[in-house]
């Protein structure tokens, strides 16, 4: 299959289980299940997701078992950005061209709303590996995920993001942030994809690094794009980062030593999965898409 | 043992065991971590955990297999109040005397910190359910957690809450807040106290019984303190409900109604302990303290 079909494949059938999860029968608390549904629904393009799908692929066929947990990283990825979008955090009125959760629900009821995301992708989850008559591959996926979410992972690196607003950095600190803020939850769906696929730990180490080099790549992309991206084609502003005196890797590292650290990052992602043969290609595609992307 | 020296045993194995999981080598993240100990060690009664080990104590000893969740659900209650506190929700700048989290971290901060206790709660679960070699109670009881403690529980509660802010609402909605907000959280400790002491699930129902009618008596009482309650005992000003026009079981049902409705649940969770004969006794004194209190 093409591998822009399998990606349409991927993405319908996770769109499919979303509906199904906020599927939520009507009752006195709608208004928070309203505003959840309102972010998830919000034009997120479900890269963790897939990513979980397409490392699960790599070693079984049955995506069933890995949905709740795919479904749930994008539940935890939604409540991140709608706590993210608040005043007293980046405060943002817009994402992805539509009003953030706030704006249209207010303060109150957009943290009520993030709160009841993160809580909510628990509930699926758990619910899911209870039913398991062999639960560990599933529980050892849970507990992946809450590290990754957790104060050693992305609330770890939406920290120190917070507190070194209209601060310089060092290099060490900006690869803290990268490395907790947006690595983290790109890593842990190609490790837990394994995981539950039933994959050897040498295949779940090598789905977790070819994450962890996705993750640092996807993230300096977005940094250049910042700098040489046409403003039309990525429908906001570029140069922000400057004009915010934001450090991001090319203002410490220099614009060129950046553009060779994606394709150094391309490099072990490829040499990795060069050895899946024809299984590892939609990866391979999805990788270099998002890396060559000019969006 | 005196019923009050088993209280001051269970707090002080509740409390070295948070100090424990709070004792966090010193990172970069060490902003987050901060705050959530502020709030964790604030002074809270640990009213949740004690309960867990009550409960537990009733069908086993071994009281170590119980503390990750007693302690996971004190870190719920404890996010709950720092996101409760916030500006967008109750607005709240002292409590217990001490400031609240965002005034004194910022409500950034503040944020981050109740969104790392939520997740610190299901880590330190999930990798305590990890270890064992039958998982399954472990595991039914972070689900029956994250069941109480999210849309269909607590934030449910919260939210009907803060949408009631100002307006007189009817004994349904009442009746829907007071159970989700407040009684879910003191429910749910006694029954995972008994799954993981492998009650069975009749012992499993009638302790979830217990915690409904202890949870609903203890919010009936805090109305009623709120308007017969004496100002210099309970260390804030009474009359603070009918000031704000806040709806509460006396202003609904009359005060005569709710004084009665407590005794009418406090005999029907005497009757389920007294089934349990002298093991009963702990949690038949600390529920008569908790209703017949003062402040």
């Amino acid at each position: 299959m093409e591998w822009k079909n399998q990606l349409e494949e991927y993405l319908s059938i996770v769109n499919r289980q979303l509906d199904d999860y906020f599927s939520i029968p009507e009752d006195k608390n709608k208004k928070v299940v309203e505003a959840m549904k309102y972010s998830m629904f919000a034009g997120g393009k479900r890269l963790r997701p897939v990513l979980a799908l397409a490392s699960y692929n790599l070693f079984a066929d049955d995506l069933n078992k890995v949905m709740p947990y795919a479904c749930g990283l994008e539940m935890i990825h939604t409540y991140s950005l709608v706590h993210d979008d608040l005043p007293a955090m980046d405060n943002d009125d817009y994402r992805r061209g539509k009003l953030t959760n706030h704006k249209v629900f207010g303060e109150g009821m957009a943290i009520l709303a993030g709160d009841g995301l993160l809580n909510y992708s628990y509930e699926v989850m758990l619910r899911d590996a209870l039913k398991r008559d062999e639960p560990k591959p599933y529980l050892r996926s849970i507990n992946e995920i809450a590290k990754a979410a957790g104060i050693y992972g992305m609330i770890g690196g939406q920290t120190v993001d917070l507190e070194s607003e209209g601060k310089a950095i060092d290099a060490d600190t900006l690869d803290y942030i990268h490395h907790n803020k947006t690595a983290a939850l790109i890593t842990v769906p190609l490790k837990i994809g394994a995981i539950i696929a039933g994959a050897s730990e040498k295949d779940i180490e090598n789905m977790a690094y070819v994450g962890q080099q996705l993750g640092l790549a996807f993230q300096i992309k977005d940094d250049i794009l910042d700098i040489v991206g046409d403003q039309e084609k990525l429908g906001k502003k570029t140069g922000s980062d400057q004009d915010n005196e934001k450090s991001t890797y090319p203002s410490l590292h220099g614009l060129e030593f950046s553009i060779n650290k994606v394709r150094e990052l391309t490099n072990s992602i490829n040499e990795i999965l060069s050895t899946y043969g024809e299984k590892g290609s939609f990866l391979y595609h999805l990788s270099q898409y998002l890396i060559d992307r000019e969006t």
